[in-house]
């Protein structure tokens, strides 16, 4: 029942030369090490290489000046590329809801939904709400009053969208990610946390993708913005007014706090908290589970709690290392000093 | 369509004066960079004072001993506060359910509604469970069995309250949180984790309210405690048996282990951990990503993993910022006096 | 209404021997603290031992080797893992829907149901999910198409599982979870993060248990795997292909980066990152909020950001508290130095 292709079908998907038998038949994707007679494989670094002599794959994905391998070979420019579209050719189709509206969804009557639209069990769709042209909503997503879904965006069941925000084309929400929640904004006085009305909205670009459980609250006002192809872990929180550029990276379980901008293409490691009304340059970059409190420029590439240049952070990791060892040799100096100054009292 | 209001209007709402023209016609709030001519900003630290400058803002709220301001503007005690109330103004109705219970909602013939309430699509509500008065329960809510909400409660869309738990009155729970799941707990025996019943509750109070995607646990026995007036970020984890004083602030990404107490107005920045089995002293404060492992008193004010009293965190970091050029001087200490020695030794 | 016992049935519940009157009734469970006269309490510490003199509580389990107690006791081996049997005792049911399929959920024709299995409100079962035998889908869970449940899983409301991912038996995913999103993968070419498909699917063993709102992706290609028995805390973070040995314990708000391997009873901390690609060998454990970025080996105890050995990092640790007073040791000792250098240059 699984597909296969020829090795000559997938070289030329991915505008690579088969070296050795064309014909060999695919019909899985693995590993080196799980890969059988009836699997491809391929080596992204040269460091893997000598794995490839034990391997049982039935081909592999090579860069174009890879040396000899004991197997068929798609020799290319880009392995890691290459495999992206070897794997769409794997790619089971993804289900999603039969076309139209499902029975048992809830959708206001002012609300307007696009062409080949499909619309699960249990979806809830509010007032003047606008989805967009073939997309998918799957069971039991939210879609709060005013709030409109640019074409071909892909919701997985349990998301929920809180009323008046805007999503771009193509974009991407996994399952129980929440758009549009409360901004976390009181004014403490006389003992009490008032609430501070937060009566802005989220704006997400286009090809944005969110993954599970992620939070990106609304603002105070005006918008919480995610540029156009950012893409955005599991578990990661955006607080209001929060403005995130195009094309950025944020890895599992960050947290960007209040009004903090990022520019393009700034790279987060997983776990990183940013700390609230900060400004990171484009093309940042910072290490997994480190705290960013400050201003940094573009280009900078930083980690550390708090974060520093990461030059700097190297030089006092590897001194941390090393300070039970100085512990001893501070001592060790101290007497030795003592002695050379009572040898200079008493000559 | 949308709303405005003269300056005049706004200035009686936050007990403030105009100076200039009370006429001007607001429509919207803004930040000081984006306000235009219709939009009113504000002024919170006097060192955003030179920003105003270059505003195209129609009005500012600023303090009563503020200076002079190119446009016209409220003078008044707590421009912050001031501020919420504005926005107050501005702010959109709420979206919410239909008065009354929808018809694809699941409510147990046991259960007790009160009155006005707002049961929106798809909501399942379980036997003896209680509703207070005007609650709003967004669609997807789930109620577990003998689960009790006072009145005025509001539930988004996603959120999970497992049975026989307590929400005092005005609790807000935003999307997707969970009330109730069972609390984390084995023991550990013939190499197996043996679960441990976790038959407590969770006893929530008046005005508490809970980010998105939050979880609080159930008691292993007894209840997981969250006082009046406390308010809990987004991605907070709450462990069994933690009992939480009144007014709290935990921002987004906390995580407070089993059977810790934290008292009356504890401040946790975000993405804090606090161990099990400890104690927070009232109005403690903790900065962002730090890691509590111990009790601290109260008006304790503390940082870093592990968390130690904030000037002490403060000079340790100044002195980890110094080591690579410590490590050097250390080298070179050591040098010199091999020299003295050497020279003592052979006078 | 509530369920009482006599002393004299708990001891023969938990293999234990009473000390004092056998016939007391106890009807609750309670700390030491708390406890009343019908309630019975633990030490399990011999430290507590004190508070046990002001204690009201009607009983109290001991280790078989402790002291006198001012209120009868069962002494047994084991007072921790009695008291498992005594809360289990004391557990109110849990509510489960009602056997069968709820009229509001949609099941795919195609799917296959077990026997004695209750699906709940608005659950939703995909084409060709097969459900083990005396399954509970609490309302709102989404199974997606050829997903597989072994027998015995409960899933509590707002649990999603996309297709084709494998459950064993007695699994517990509670509320919120998510299991089998794409991983978090692209190829950055052009200026452009291009998607990379992730085909692979997720399988858990048997006895898992998942905490609320945690996420599991689906692998790239391959499997993520979790091994029979472990137990994962609330909102913690699995990335693709990352595969889990049997019996870990993972605390609340870990997360697991790509690829990475644990191997057996692997503990790990509150809030722990762990780098992709990387292996854990059995039975290490690691402190809350460290951040493990390379491979360590079986029986390893390691702490901080990097994780070092934990020895290593508690002397790192103390010299850090010192590093304060250091900097003025070695201030003095340049000075001194200088002093002494200079005498030796002028004798």
């Amino acid at each position: 029942m699984s597909k296969s292709y020829t090795l000559a079908e997938l070289a030329k998907d991915v505008g690579g030369v088969v070296r050795g038998d064309a014909t060999v038949r695919i019909r899985r994707v693995c590993g080196i090490e799980e890969a059988g007679p009836e699997d491809i494989t391929w080596i992204a670094h040269e460091k893997y290489a000598s794995r490839l002599r034990t391997s049982r794959a039935g081909a592999v994905v090579v860069d174009r000046h890879f040396g000899e391998t004991p197997m068929p070979a798609i020799l290319c420019d880009d392995p890691s590329f290459a495999m992206t579209k070897v794997l769409a050719r794997f790619a089971p189709p993804i289900p999603q809801p039969a076309p139209g509206v499902h029975p048992t969804a809830v959708v206001a009557e002012s609300a307007q939904l696009g062409h080949d639209v499909r619309i699960g069990p249990h979806v809830v769709i509010g007032e003047r709400a606008r989805i967009g042209d073939r997309c998918v909503l799957h069971a039991g997503v939210f879609v709060g009053d005013d709030t409109k879904l640019g074409a071909d965006c892909v919701l997985w069941p349990g998301v929920v969208i809180r009323e008046g925000c805007t999503l771009g084309q193509r974009v991407i929400l996994h399952p129980n990610v929440t758009v549009g929640g409360d901004g976390f904004g009181y004014h403490f006085r006389d003992g009490v946390h008032h609430k501070i009305p937060q009566i802005g909205t989220v704006e997400i670009g286009d090809d944005v993708e969110v993954g599970s459980g992620s939070c990106i609250d609304r603002a105070k006002f005006g918008a919480t913005r995610i540029g156009p192809g950012t893409k955005i872990d599991n578990l990661v929180q955006i607080a209001h007014n929060v403005e995130i550029g195009p094309g950025c990276i944020l890895v599992a379980q960050c947290g960007i706090a209040g009004s903090t901008r990022l520019g393009r293409l700034v790279v987060l490691g997983g776990k990183i908290g940013v700390r609230d009304h900060i400004s990171l340059g484009d093309g940042l970059r910072a290490g997994a589970c480190s705290c960013i409190s400050k201003d940094f420029p573009a280009g900078a590439v930083v980690n550390g709690i708090p974060a520093v240049d990461n030059q700097q952070y190297l030089r006092e990791q590897a001194a941390v290392r090393r300070l039970p060892e100085w512990s001893a040799v501070l001592k060790d100096l101290v007497k030795r000093i003592e002695r050379l100054e009572s040898a200079a009292d008493n000559p």
